[in-house]
């Protein structure tokens, strides 16, 4: 029993000998493994390291207000609130950090005003009702605005500004009764906040800016451009399966539709981001933000069907032998591969904002081959096949002919968005088709 | 043309003074609808109402440090940092306020000890050097703060812990210059801070709390309901449809599967918050909440294929006339009603916490129900009907069977959970079937 105990006991002690030697690799592999992940994740989007150095550049600059005396003198300690304002309205985009600037200095003027207001009322009813008014009136407007910015739309577009006029609307009413002088401290928050501001609005329009809008461009012609590459990948990875190609395992997984479905709150957000931005580059003084709102619709119904199409590969339902894929495959081909080309023209024509034809002409294409595959399925091809055979491969088909449906919208609403914004038209006789594929 | 120049100047006249006259109602309309929507929003979820007189009596306890002499003589103006601590971290569940204050908490703690580093290394190195010590000390580490901060895993748990530390250490590193007694000043941000954490922790745990941890659990259960629903409602309108029937119009269209799919961002910081919380009421101390992230996934999976299925009631593709699917309605409806039961069951299960096996016999049943209709479609009924008009039934038919089977998935992660959280057991013989269908 005593020597069990002791073999325990040693083996105990062996143990935990062992890991605190591991500990110092472990430490430096933690190190490693993190400085690796940190490069790679600057190298995925160099703007993130260009935002880290602006954002440090303007705290370091406003912070000389707060460190030379002859800044200091004219400000005080308030010069703290400008160094407070960059730290918390500098974001990634220029539109998002025009929207907290705005709310910012917004919501400072309305709070400061009312807690002045406030303030001046607690005052005028005499010394014992002071606190008691004071305390009333900041139960009251804080509690109302807190109850707004909980409302949705509140929530989305200014919440940071109700909290910014909660802030400022107590500071000023309550530390009034200790300083005679309120107006002289608005004014004085209201100034620092605003020298917090032009310096990262300058800093962040004017070094290497991050356009909101132009992400939200890109991104609403990348994800056109993944339900393209799905519907492709689909194609060639159904027609594969049924023929059992060895090959397939070595191509890799596309669920580009996956990320189109699950952008929308990205989108929106964007969204809600480029129309606080001032007109940049290709875009225009209210530039049709909404319209990519539409397209982003049309993409993700489009995308949802893909969610369907995909099921057919990974189902519990056996797809169907090659004689009967065989079938439907040359159409099913045609009409996916003109409907994923008529996709990336239509996401070409965003990224370039240039209109162009070649789209339309692969989508009748797929239009034809569609009417023809719905007279293929209607003629009742497959008398003497096993109906659990045929039923996913004819399923399949119509999804195909719903995803063409589909794409029409996509187009309808790029061709809108191409009108609104006024894109460039290019002599469609001096643009060859990009892809060659015209099969009637 | 000078007496059409008078006209329009006329009209133009009378246009805007009947728009001058409109804006007194038009101001009554706005102010009427806006107190209509906020009696609304309150009457949806009471708790709203509470939260704000929440945030206001906090921010008016904390105010007194401010505003009484006897408390003020303590903390001098720093006391306003427990003011700005409550409106800052007070948020609407307790989960998400003790994730900021805990975030709060610790970013000042580290951030005041870098900044009385960073001041001590600066004033160490002599009065020139100081300010560019200090100059650069800032840049580099709010430089780095900010990157950390853009990481995906940082910006969903850590960012205002992020932003706080950045604007401690600018706060303290910075003023140091000014203030001799920098530790002193670090003490007292800290300790304001503490006040104002306190004050929101106890008022938002001891008054009518909202625990993000349970509505995340009434979530989970209200979207597998609303599966259920959904599923009854599809096979109710679907054979409505095929049979034109003219009631149809009068129904409420049931699309609570489309909640279920844009709910994810909503679950997901659902269950980032409900981390946070401490043990209360049914959720004990490590309450597994990633499993609700998996059922989740679940549900969402099978709202996916609701998607597909719903696609089949508003499609391009015509319904099948009634003699098709008159042959797979009996089958398609126990199907249906059965998955539909054993939805509503494991909602039921969730939100009372108690196993029952209504579920699984449900399950049984729609699965034996499956079986049959796979049986029935592979025997071929229609050799002789439109093949047109077979596919889109048969397609539906194996929709209900996938669905079948993502059922059983998000069953299987129900159990698991009531395993994991220990739900209790019921006598099966004391629980009769809730709904009477048991169709063989």
């Amino acid at each position: 029993m005593a020597s069990q105990e002791n073999q325990e006991n040693v083996r105990n002690v062996k143990s935990a000998w062992s890991r605190l030697k591991g500990f110092p690799d472990k430490c430096v592999d933690l190190v490693t493994t993190s400085a690796r992940e940190a490069k790679n994740f600057g190298k995925e989007d160099p703007r993130r390291i260009v935002h880290s150095f602006k954002v440090g550049l303007a705290i370091t600059i406003v912070s000389l207000f707060y460190y030379f005396d002859f800044l200091y003198d004219g400000l005080g300690v308030s010069a703290m609130w400008a160094v407070i304002t960059v730290v918390v309205v500098f974001e990634f985009s220029v539109g998002a950090t025009f929207g907290r600037g705005i709310n910012r200095a917004i919501a400072t003027f309305i709070g400061g005003l009312l807690g002045v207001a406030a303030h001046r009322l607690a005052s005028s009813t005499g010394n014992n009702a002071e606190p008691i008014v004071l305390g009333f009136s900041v139960f009251f407007i804080t509690s109302i605005a807190t109850f707004i910015r909980l409302f949705p739309k509140m929530k989305e577009r200014h919440d940071y500004g109700c909290m910014i006029f909660i802030l400022t609307f107590c500071l000023i009413s309550v530390s009034g009764y200790r300083d005679s002088e309120v107006i002289e401290m608005a004014h004085t928050r209201l100034s620092t906040v605003m020298i917090g501001l032009s310096a990262t609005g300058l800093i962040c329009i004017f070094i290497c800016p991050v356009w909101a809008g132009e992400d939200l461009h890109n991104l609403t012609a990348a994800n056109i451009e993944k339900l393209g590459i799905s519907l492709e990948a689909f194609q060639r990875k159904y027609f594969e399966t049924t023929r059992n190609d060895k090959n397939q395992e070595n191509k890799p997984p596309v669920d580009g539709y996956k990320v189109v479905i699950s952008s929308k709150s990205k989108e929106e957000s964007l969204v809600n981001f480029a129309r606080w931005e001032p007109r940049h580059g290709k875009f225009k003084y209210r530039h049709p933000w909404d319209q990519y709102i539409k397209i982003a619709g049309h993409t993700r119904e489009c995308a949802h069907r893909f969610y369907a199409l995909y099921g057919y590969l990974h189902s519990e339902i056996p797809t169907p032998p090659i004689e009967i894929s065989k079938k439907i495959e040359e159409l099913c081909t045609t009409m996916s591969l003109e409907c994923s080309h008529a996709l990336k023209e239509l996401a070409i024509v965003i990224k370039k904002m240039t209109r162009s034809p070649n789209s339309e002409a692969h989508l009748k294409n797929a239009e034809i081959a569609a009417k023809n595959l719905k007279l293929l399925v209607q003629s009742g091809l497959w008398p003497e096949s096993d109906p659990l055979d045929v039923i996913p491969a004819a399923a399949v088909a119509l999804l195909l002919i719903e995803i063409v449906c589909s794409t029409v919208k996509i187009a309808d609403s790029v061709h809108r968005l191409s009108i609104l914004s006024k894109f460039k038209s290019v002599d469609p006789a001096r643009t060859p088709a990009r892809f060659g594929v015209t099969v009637e």
